[in-house]
């Protein structure tokens, strides 16, 4: 088990300096710890890793059980991505102590890596049931492994670019199962294609992004379906530069004609980390918020 | 020469999904450039890093000169820090792709390192003139080396800690040399020393911090200093949990109560690159709009 | 009763356009309401106006009860005054629809007018007991008149310039009333007045601030009233540009070197309403994450 | 000529309660003035009124001349809407002063009234050749009557609702006119109209606005057009509440498919003044820094 104290971080610059640091914010509950660790999945037959984020207190007040912000990477990201490309734990630890956020765990499952060489994907698919692994053995494990709160209430979902679309799509089909989604310039929708190479990783995950398509389910959807949608708080935030600009407003419009209330923001920027690292500002509140 | 083209880390994501991008921002004209380089200093008697951000279409539009601006580092940090820790290039360039700031270079000289083992400080003391290397072969070597517009009204200077008070000491006893000084939690002051080892080289910053003191200098400004300042444009920006604010206040209050046009904010935040990240986002329209 | 529906003020301009609005926010809960009524004091021997915001829903949903956010206004203004100069019902109307705060009333009550002519202040003074008509009337009246969720958890309390004065010294000295204090440009201190004639209300009321200092408290505070300040969540917002920006900063740092957590916040702007417009984008939010 | 000194309203309050102000923002140079006054239109065959901002230190540095926005208010509204029911002239007064904008002129003509009573609209139309006293009439009296810097590079367009379908549409016919074009809100298309009653004024603008398509525009424009769309910046910014989020988004949409830059802005809002009064601060920063 691989461990960062993020306290160690923490600049050593006030000894040397002979600057006295009034007070630390996190004092006497101790940091906030980030961690890389492995789930044995019989689902998809071999280990998968998983990054979680547990704040300031996780440790000393063992008594203390916390909601899950479940966050999903991009393609040919990994379970890393979140942690190495935005300073997800500095932001969170700054909102926790500030009070904007309420104490909560994040964790980003793997399902990514090399394009072509390792899966990728959120789906179910021929040789990679990742869906069923994610609902079945990830989740559960998470609630049994660390202290955490139970029930829709509970979870928060979202994502960029795959994970984006992986947040809206097990959202609509699992509407039980979060009480908030949060789709960060979704990958929503693809084109079909015809046949697919099964050795083609990348193929078969674009197939499955056309056969899970957020859109169409938006336009097929029963009023019972629309109604179990209500019971979820939605946002789609995305870039006005962004290549998936066009597919992540129609999803806002469908939603918009079909009166389930979600948040839309257009701000300014492209598909990278900074748009991504900047929409974690509005992401933890809004998760926050709507735990419980 | 080390480059990094930063269009290459922009992601080939595009034809492995075949999702095609409208447009890219920067496309006629070349992307931006960091790339980092050595002048062999006489002054210091030993070569010095620096690392320099060249705006989109700098390679291509060979008769376009930029204004400068002259980021510091703090303690302990070094010239890549600004850049490897902060996601500088992505933020100026999309700042520049919307015209919310004009095409300019940013360049951070290398004054620091290991504490104790390399030396660190923006001042001249016993051993290390920094300072004199600055301004008599920095600034003249940028301004060869790259086709950089000259004068007051194309420099602006910015740091953070320690860079943030080289930021203000500068400023205040170089005023004819820049347009606009930004300071970042800036350490502007410190206790004097009674006697100082010359081979320490933590003391030695500390006390030149001291001798160099930004309050002080503010306590016995002239009506004449009072009047350079004020051909300059000073911001102050420090966060509320930061352990340098009292004294980043206090240098407010006397700007203020001497009438030199200053702004403050104090934002959520301590002495952390989450903060010095999301300065960038008023620095960067502050020194812009103040260029010449 | 003089009630506003603000759902009226909502364009008619749909049907006279063609245009169509595919959606109503509130709809389906009623719309906002803000109305102002008279209490008659048995304190102050007359009666007294108070405005009040009752958030959608409150008509139709007869079994909600919702937390007060009591809100005070400044020197030579009144009960109507956050309600005429800012657009607070209209902010509060999309931060509840948009989820970011929860539902919640509103309340301001007089306690100020023409300088010299009518009373102003929030403390007991000689012919004007405000403070006891506060605690013994106007919140046991607002908690029975109303559906208000009562206790602690359920009220907090901000203000503006005097009534940011008003915020601070009442949570101070009444620490079990508030969940939280947000205070905004605060009058937290006066220098003493040597003889004041008691026909002179405004000399009463800087008397009355002077006595009641919020920093002298602060300074004497015993380690038991500290500990019941840290039960309440605290926020100064102040511009940099304030006349009564040094108060407040002095305020913040002795909440600092005392070790209780409290925010701040220095923004660009004066002593006017578009600084105290803009602070209800941030008030309201920490009010309502406070609440409970 | 009925003046409004801004100045005056400045709280007096000062004096009263003994608070000492440590310095006016604008004191040297004299305060920011707003004035209504009218244009005899000899095209209208009546007379025009307008609302003019002139910064401070308009009166006082005579031999300054300033660039100019031209704001254009909704249907219904008049010249003083954007001054009565936005803090205007404060945000300008604060941003000037804080170098945030360059010190421009604002004015806003009247294009409108009472529905079906007094003349609504931008463009011309039978009895009414608005758009031909809007270009040969007011721009020029405005340029003569005021010291103004002219040329395109010196005149901004913007307005809301109405006026967010005058600012496109005149920007797309006179694109040698402006600099930029922020259009809020904008009531950019109408479905056409099979037979209008000459004397019923709204149908009258509603075909007008049919007829001025901005999406029909752009759709059929020539590649001379779009080369002359591509000499402005242009800006959309809209709430994913308002009635008029569609055609805004299809409006960026062909922008951005014939590859006209343009800044697109989704917030969280509708049709109201909350949402026009914070879109003051992106578009004066965003007139400011194209101007010229």
């Amino acid at each position: 088990m691989r461990r960062i104290i993020l306290g160690l971080i923490f600049i050593t610059f006030t000894s040397v300096c002979g600057f006295s640091r009034s007070r630390t914010l996190n004092g006497g509950h101790g940091s906030s710890i980030v961690e890389t660790d492995t789930l044995q999945s019989k689902v998809l037959g071999e280990p998968r890793d998983y990054t979680i984020y547990l704040p300031a207190g996780y440790e000393t007040d063992t008594t203390c059980s916390y909601p899950v912000l479940y966050l999903l990477h991009g393609f040919s990201d990994t379970n890393q991505s979140w942690f190495h490309n935005a300073p997800l734990a500095t932001i969170a630890d700054r909102l926790i102590a500030s009070g904007e956020i309420q104490p909560m765990i994040i964790v980003s499952p793997n399902a990514g890596g090399r394009p072509g060489v390792d899966w990728n994907g959120y789906f179910d698919m021929p040789g990679w049931d990742y869906e069923k692994y994610f609902f079945t053995e990830f989740i559960p494990y998470i609630e049994s492994a660390y202290r955490v709160k139970e029930g829709k209430g509970n979870r928060a979902i979202s994502g960029m670019s795959m994970g984006g679309g992986g947040t809206a799509s097990y959202a609509q089909r699992h509407p039980d199962m979060f009480s908030s989604a949060y789709i960060i310039a979704g990958w929503l929708d693809n084109e079909k294609i015809d046949a697919v190479d099964p050795s083609d990783k990348v193929a078969l995950v674009r197939q499955a992004v056309a056969e899970k398509s957020c859109l169409e389910f938006l336009r097929q959807a029963s009023s019972k379906d629309l109604e179990n949608l209500r019971t979820l708080r939605w946002y789609v935030d995305v870039g006005d530069d962004d290549f998936l600009l066009y597919p992540d407003l129609e999803f806002y419009k469908l939603m918009r004609d079909k009166e389930v209330p979600c948040q839309l923001r257009v701000r300014d920027g492209s598909h990278n980390w900074e748009y991504w690292t900047t929409a974690l500002y509005s992401l933890l509140p809004f998760a926050s918020r709507n735990f419980n």
